[in-house]
């Protein structure tokens, strides 16, 4: 399958690499999607650079059947950008599945995808969350009907677990 | 007057500066309040340097008429911290002047202080504060009985002027 991973620079460097490679090895595409195709992007402690395989400005939501939002800083650069804000809106409207770690989060709230979800995050936005309407729990991954969500760096196996058990649920259901 | 200002590591230099260089001018005293007294703060972009005068643990709520919260990645830092966000709560309940600015009114949110409040902030910020239920406007600085707020840098001069109004009021009420 094809999974979108939208990114902008300062990313939590694990929160790339383990499900980028959890992902891969498992036989599934990431395509990085960036503001500008080939645009070096670092992360947070410099460990992973990385280019984008496309631009938020190319990338069809209808070419991919999962979302993968890895968290740092790059979250707060891309919802400042409705560009990526839309893009996220329709991957969910369309269904398909929404995976969020840490601070990725940010990014569905500011897209008004939180309200009456169950979901997790990084600890200072379970609060933001919890007041805009969501329910939140306090656990390392949660998975509500689309929606997979983590708290953290050390949640990041289980996160890929839980976004590898939906991909095959969906294989099955084709 | 006394002011509270609570900083951590990565503030924007110039919500620090340009505020603390008006209420310092205008006679007030300015007390950087961080996790350690005498800590090194230095801002996101590398131009401010400054010593913290008090610890969290020490600082007494009772001892400020007002609170001064920059913004750049320190608010999201002080928000983790249980001891700040008390402080802010604490200000708030004693009715002192809380004036923050772009990033800054995230721990007003972090401290469940935005429900009904008239306020701006960032704009990424912005739409976290609706969602939580706040009255959200896009002006240079908004004044809500005791909170003063501001967008971003660019507002600063604004910022400050009605920080120094709001405190010769209270002068002139005393």
């Amino acid at each position: 399958m094809n999974i979108a991973c939208i990114l902008a620079e300062g990313f939590e460097d694990s929160e790339l690499r383990i499900p980028l490679n959890r992902l891969t090895a498992a036989g599934h595409r990431v395509v990085i999607i960036g503001k500008q195709k080939g645009e070096e992007l670092v992360g947070k402690r410099g460990k992973e650079r990385v280019r984008a395989d496309e631009s938020i400005d190319a990338a069809d939501p209808g070419d991919y059947q999962a979302l993968l939002i890895p968290g740092g800083k790059s979250p707060e650069h891309l919802r400042a950008d409705e560009r990526f804000v839309r893009f996220v809106q329709r991957m969910d409207e369309e269904g398909k599945l929404v995976a969020a770690v840490c601070h990725g989060p940010q990014i569905l709230l500011t897209a008004g995808l939180v309200r009456g979800r169950t979901m997790t995050a990084w600890k200072t936005v379970q609060v933001d969350l919890r007041q805009a309407g969501a329910h939140v729990v306090d656990r390392e991954v949660v998975v509500d009907e689309n929606l997979v969500t983590s708290r953290k760096p050390d949640d990041l196996e289980a996160f890929s677990r839980e976004i590898l058990n939906e991909l095959s649920e969906l294989a099955a259901r084709r």
